[in-house]
Parts: C-alpha cells; structure tokens; sequence
C-alpha cells in the first residue's frame, strides 16, 4: 500500500512529536501539519517539524492516505465531521486521543464505516505544550496503545503500528474499555488527585506558609497537577465512569487507612504500607 | 560556651549527613556517633561520617555538650530515658524527628527541665536510608524548621541554628502545632496517598496490565510510597490527630471534583484544575 500523505491534525506537543519523530526517522511520505492559524503552521514548517502547513482541514484529508488526530477530546467530533465527506476509501483514520471509547462513538457517528480506523493513544507527555514543546524523541521507549474495533483491516493496524515503531514508541494493542479503564486508574486518577491535593493546600489558612515548608516530596507528587487544565477537564468529561469508578475505589482504601490511623492500628497502617512500597517496587522502576 | 563533643544518635540518612555535612564544614568539635552495632559504627567512622562510634549511649551522652537524637519517633522515649540520668546541665538535646509534639511530651516526660531542649526537624530525605545513603550535602538549600519551647535559652536555640546552618541549611523557627499540622498536609498527607493509591491499583484485577501502561506521571506521584514503611507508620500514629483532619479536609476537595465528574460540570472541574494549576505554579518550582 502506497503512504505518500499523511496528515497531521493538530502540530501541538503530540501531534507535532509524531510529525517530527516520523520525518527523522527517514520514513518516505509527505507530511502536512493541520493547523488553526497559518502563521503556526508556518513556524512549524519552519521548525522541520512537518514538511508543509495549511489551515484547511478537508483539502489537506481529501489527498491524504493517513490522518492522525491530535486534537483535544472534545474537539474530535467536529474534525471527524469535515474530513468524513472527503475521505478516500484507503484512507487510514487514527488519533492519540488520551480516552478510546468516546473517540470510537465520535467516529461511528461520523464515519460511513470503521474499517479504516484505528484508534490509538501513546503514553507520553510533558507538562508543557504547544509547538515549543515539541520534542522528536518523546515516544522513545514510551508505550503505544493502540485499540482496534472489530472492524478493523489487519493492514490499517499494522500500518499504524509501524508509523508508531518508527517514532521509537512500543505499540501494544487492548480493547478501549480495558484502555479506559486502565488509564482512568493509572492517569486519570492520579491526576485528579493532584489537582485536589494542591487545591486542598491552597484553601488552608496560611497558605503561603503550607507552600514554604514543602520540599521535593509534594513537588513530585503534585507535578502532574501543572498539566494543561482543558486537556484534564475534557478527559474527566469524557472518561466520566472509569474515573468515577477509580476516585471511589480510592476513597476506600483511603478510608482504611484513615480509620486505622484513627484507631492507631499500627498493623494495619504497615501491613497496606509496606504492601503498596512492595507492589511499587517490582513494578516501577524509578529514574536514577 | 564550649562545644567539644557532639554526640550523634542513630548514624543513618538523617543523623549521618547532619555528622559529615558538619565534619566537612570544618567546625571544629568531636562528633561520636552512637549506633546498635559496633561493626556499622566502625563503618562509619571509616567512611568519615563521624569521628569516633560506641553502641553506650550513657556514656557518649554524659561527655556531650549537644546531643543530636536523629532515630524513628517511637525510638526517641527509650533514648531520652537513657540519656536523662547523665545530662550535664549545659548539654543541648535537639533532635531530627518528623514530628514535634510527641517528641517534646517525650522530652517533658523524662528530662528534669527543658530549657537546654531544642526541637528540630530537617525537611529533607530520600527514599534511601542507612548509612549508604548518607550524603554530606542532603541539607544544602534545605529549610530545617526549629519549634523552641518557652523554656529553651536563647543561646541554645542558636546553636543548633549555627550548627543546621554550617550543613548548609536554612533555619526557620515555628510553634511545635504549626509544625505539625503543616507537615501533615504538605508531606504527610501526600505520602499517605501514594500508599493508598498504590495499593488500589495493586488490589485491581489485571493489576500487572495497569502497572505496565502507566508513565511518568504515576512513577512520579507515587514516588514517596517507596519510602520506609516503618518510619510512614510512626508519623502517622504520632501525629495522628493532623494526619486524620488533612485526610479529611482532601477528601472533601476530592469529593467536589467527584461530583462535578459525575454531573458532568465542566466549569467546576476546571475551575478547581486551572485554581490548583495556578496555586502550584506561583509556589512551587520545578527541576529543570
């Protein structure tokens, strides 16, 4: 299968990543940047980061033989909806959309048929965004998720598998609600736990205080809490259940802990301590 | 006043890079590490941490002209029994414990008059602990909070500033409440959560599959749920009452988002990101 086009939607730190990443990994193919406003796009051509930029959604999806949405969630409706009318029938549609289910509804709703699509998500990012923070190497030895629909051509899979291969990235494919699921307790969770806990801080009295006394513990912690508030807003909104579900499964094995420390069930209290520290210990593997 | 011969209890991260960070700074004075091994004390003194190591507190103790009690918050009452019998009336006793109340009703219990008493606890760690994990350096750009009591004399209190401050940290003085109740919320709190957090995910089915697609973001968060179980355990029981109110106080927090997530209330769910986003930006700063 010929992959002369493909077309980025959205050159902002994901979409502008896979972009540059592609482009320098020698992969043949002509990539155009979709962009909000020309004068980024330019910049973005400027940047090596696509090989051409335009503003013009449909024209750009029209002659593309790939298009990868890398919008925010709750704009994926309303690219779906310009490109369905013009797609060619090769045409792969994939996305890095951070929930897969509401993508999935996005595209059955717009799409004449699914076998084209493949929804994806790559488990990288950093907490700044936009084109500066555009970063080639950033899907090296990062996870790709990717969550094929029973519809799915086999060849559509692969071809975004390799695209994702060549960016340095590790694709592994589950279905979308194991994906949801998944990230709403690993991702999600954590993220609205963040933005709780500093929230929590901010509302004590003396404020200023709280912050003086914190060191590189609560920095950690909460640094996922500097992300892009939309993105966090929209992924919340559109991953609504498994989120709920996690914060509630939380809050019980928080109150556990709570209780025992009401009590001063100092068996309790270790016995959960030392099994998360255990849990953490073979499964995450921290930066030196 | 004199100041020979500092007696350091307990030669692990805490204790051991208060005696090299101090040894290296070139004040003059001998610094003999107590420890409940000869053979790790003998470690010591070759590492250069300290100068001479004895497992007879009694002893190190009655030479000392300040006493530096650096082991876990449930171990500080058998020290200070110890000690009590042979202080010399000019001796400083001041300590690195994570929580300050419990180690002055200790003090209070045990020593005949307070006023040579100087509370103390450095906010620095790392995961890491004994004596390989010392490090000269731990203090450098560190606040060390001191929580003097009415009785301590002034001269003792500025002395274990000096000596904080030759390590390279900086001293700042607050009430044994405010520090505990501080310290609950900025460094207890968050701890408590990344056990709890860890421990959800490890009590999930598919448990391995979640750990595998997680990214930076949970590595990062859940950091501290690596640290010493048994030291989290004792913070948690002697600073109970804090603990218990910040675990509280996050859970309403946390339950406002919930809501908003089950409502599908945008607006609250990013007022309370983008506030917590914008907190965290003007107080606390990252590592580039």
């Amino acid at each position: 299968m010929s992959m002369n086009n493909i077309c980025v939607v959205g050159v902002g730190l994901i979409g502008g990543s896979f972009a540059q990443a592609l482009k320098q990994s020698g992969f043949e193919c002509t990539i155009t940047g979709v962009v909000r406003d020309q004068e980024k796009g330019d910049k973005a051509t400027r940047l090596g980061i696509v090989d051409q930029a335009t503003t013009d959604l449909a024209a750009a999806a029209a002659s593309a033989d790939l298009i990868m949405l890398a919008v925010p969630m709750l704009s994926m409706r309303e690219q779906l909806e310009i490109i369905a009318p013009v797609l060619q029938a090769h045409t792969v549609v994939t996305d890095a959309g951070s929930v897969k289910q509401p993508f999935i509804n996005d595209a059955r709703a717009c799409l004449p048929h699914l076998n084209r699509v493949v929804p994806g998500h790559p488990i990288a990012g950093k907490e700044n965004s936009g084109l500066d923070a555009v970063d080639p190497r950033l899907y090296v030895d990062h996870k790709i998720l990717l969550t094929p629909l029973p519809e799915s051509d086999d060849d559509a899979v692969e071809l975004v598998r390799h695209l994702w291969e060549k960016t340095g990235g590790t694709v592994e494919c589950l279905t979308p609600d194991d994906h949801d699921n998944v990230l709403a307790a690993t991702s999600h969770l954590p993220h609205v736990l963040a933005f709780a806990m500093v929230d929590m801080l901010a509302s004590r009295q003396k404020a200023d205080e709280v912050f003086r006394y914190s060191a590189g513990g609560l920095r950690d912690f909460t640094r996922i809490a500097s992300g892009e508030t939309t993105m966090w807003r929209d992924i919340c909104l559109t991953n609504q259940e498994p989120v709920v579900k996690a914060i509630d499964e939380l809050e019980a094995h928080l109150a556990v802990i709570k209780k025992a420390i009401s009590e001063k069930d100092a068996h309790t209290i270790e016995t959960v301590f030392r099994r998360a520290r255990e849990t953490r210990g073979r499964h995450i593997v921290d930066k030196s």
